[in-house]
């Protein structure tokens, strides 16, 4: 199997290139940003036919995207800057590895739409909906809409009585209250508890938009509605998500917070491969707890919900606002709490309600929230 | 599709007359035993064509096995009695919903063997191996061992580095010591925390024999080995097994402590269908833990696992020395602690190490043990 990585040199990107080794893959191209030494020394390791930088832009990108011997890309990019890609790599009838949630985010419909017509499957690696795709048994959606026979977007008769639970750690500040959080620095919220990641997931877990985001992947990813989603807080991270079918019985995935497995499943599944990496041990884990989740004071997993359900751009729009609030914040330009106001006054400021949701608006409506955005 | 229920006036059995009745099925047998004023209930509810009390002995248990309409037999009795009903069964080419987990504890290789032969499905009914069976995603023994490509009986092969968690609430005397268990009354003894069950698996699950018996049942229906079942102590009873598949990644099945959905998933898989059973309240269940259980409180856990390294007739002997034990404490004939040491005499006293299995020499050496446990 030929893999093509796209940010190969963050968090996920590094530990797919592991999974990739120990499985034998052979890796074809290989995208880089910011970190130039370490992608020059993955790319001699592992002698990729493509190694593109930050200089080739979003053309190298996609090249990467679409390389012609790449079977399976895996997505490990951040941010929106994964759209257009994951675009090229579809249409060039590659699978797809996502763990670049802004890109269902930002353009579900396009893509879930492109994947359904070019039958490519889109794989989920986040350790959330790796789960409940395990759940489902490694099901796609396109298999389990076949089983109920039922038609693309009709997610009411597709998951019934079923639901999603997406658990979710609550992020370094679970428990704290909304005035207490007006100080909170960069560096105390780059502190998660449970997983390492990269700077603009870490900051997303502390305002919960990541679970928020999350939300809106499971939306397209699993063909299911807003209110078949329900988020878990579960400090402890070890159940990574559950799906409670229509009769009523619950499947839980639960593991190691070692995202290693989630992206070896996403390369073999149905499989499942010996591999040495973390196992749990119930005697050191030996409490799983639950809470609802406090969206009085983390607000945007409201404003996802909010978005989702207004539907078109508007998940769009709180995934661009997003972006520019959590750089705004990363450079000490605002607060905590300013990121879930800035995103609230982008999505009220949007007026595109009915506009027709296209690559081309995508990209537009992204430049117009981003602006909005950076200008507060 | 048409019912056989053995053991219709128990607990498991009348739950199953519900499941059946949401479902719509057809009853075609029933038997009952002390009970015989809510067998007749039951029969003119249901109109099967075969109603046998306990005045037809094991000939009406055979007849109701074999009901030549019966699809699947739902065998809900308790003890080893079930054994020759549950051949019966076999032999006549039914599918077999397995509550009665003493029949593979009695007879495992047996009755495993006789249903390989004739292509017969032995379907789970027990919470925790119905657990396994939907973590396994509905796949019976015989389907995995296909997909391995390996032969019955090669536990290493087909589980690899696999294993089954088989959660146990750990009973009423959780926590005791052993010197404190002395005085334990009858009445203590039948107080499950979480399910509401007969007298003989409630006192099972007091001395945590019932677990023991578990991890013989997982090891016949699964074909896994014992040191591949690890017994995990949760008190909360709301994850009823878990899989730790080859790659480290675990499933576990949760839900309600509710025995119609185990029931209900062994008559419809691979289908889930509706029901208004009990549903998981994670706002109630808000905390799960896990302990090591206490083998030297509860030796008769020990004690399983033993008879099942030394194989043969061993389990049978444990199985039947057990069942005379626990009558004798039902019956005040003896205390809580007389039922491990009981056991433990009677396989210390077992000379038939290298005795053939067979139907004949299983009801031989039942019959055996379970004269040498009540002369005692």
């Amino acid at each position: 199997m030929n893999i093509s990585i796209l940010g190969s040199t963050g968090s996920i990107g590094r530990q797919a290139l592991e999974v990739v080794e120990n499985l034998g893959l052979n890796v074809v191209a290989l995208t880089g940003f910011s970190n130039v030494a370490l992608l020059k020394e993955q790319a001699a390791r592992f002698k990729p036919d493509l190694v593109m930088d930050s200089s080739h832009g979003m053309a190298g990108l996609e090249a990467a995207a679409s390389h012609p011997k790449a079977d399976v890309v895996v997505n490990a990019l951040v941010g929106n800057v994964g759209f257009l890609p994951t675009v090229a790599a579809i249409s060039a009838g590659k699978t797809v590895a996502l763990a670049n949630k802004e890109v269902l985010v930002c353009g579900g419909e396009v893509i879930m739409s492109l994947a359904r017509n070019k039958g490519v499957d889109i794989v989920p690696v986040d350790s959330e909906h790796s789960a409940v795709f395990q759940c489902l048994n490694a099901k796609t959606p396109h298999q389990v809409r076949g089983d109920k026979g039922c038609a693309w977007g009709d997610r009411g008769q597709l998951w019934g009585d079923a639901k999603v639970y997406l658990t979710a750690s609550g992020g370094p500040f679970r428990g704290w209250k909304r005035e207490d959080m007006a100080d909170i620095s960069p560096a105390q919220a780059l502190k998660h508890p449970n997983w390492s990641m990269g700077a603009k997931i870490s900051i997303d877990s502390a305002t919960m938009m990541n679970k928020g985001l999350e939300v809106i992947e499971a939306y397209w990813l699993f063909d299911i509605s807003a209110k078949q989603i329900e988020v878990l807080v579960h400090p402890q991270s070890i159940i990574h998500s559950m799906v409670e079918f229509a009769d009523g019985q619950i499947l839980a995935q639960l593991g190691a917070p070692d995202m290693r497995h989630a992206i070896q499943y996403a390369l073999t599944h149905p499989k499942r491969l010996a591999n040495n990496f973390d196992r749990l041990d119930f005697a050191k884990h030996n409490s799983l707890t639950f809470e609802k989740p406090d969206t009085e004071a983390f607000p945007c997993l409201r404003l996802a919900y909010e978005a989702l359900e207004r539907g078109g751009l508007y998940p769009t729009v709180l995934n661009a606002a997003n972006e520019a609030a959590v750089a705004q914040f990363l450079n000490g330009q605002i607060g905590f709490l300013g990121i879930p106001a800035i995103i609230e006054n982008t999505l009220s400021a949007y007026t595109g309600k009915n506009k027709q949701v296209s690559i081309e608006s995508i990209l537009s409506t992204e430049q117009w929230a981003k602006s909005f955005a950076e200008k507060r």
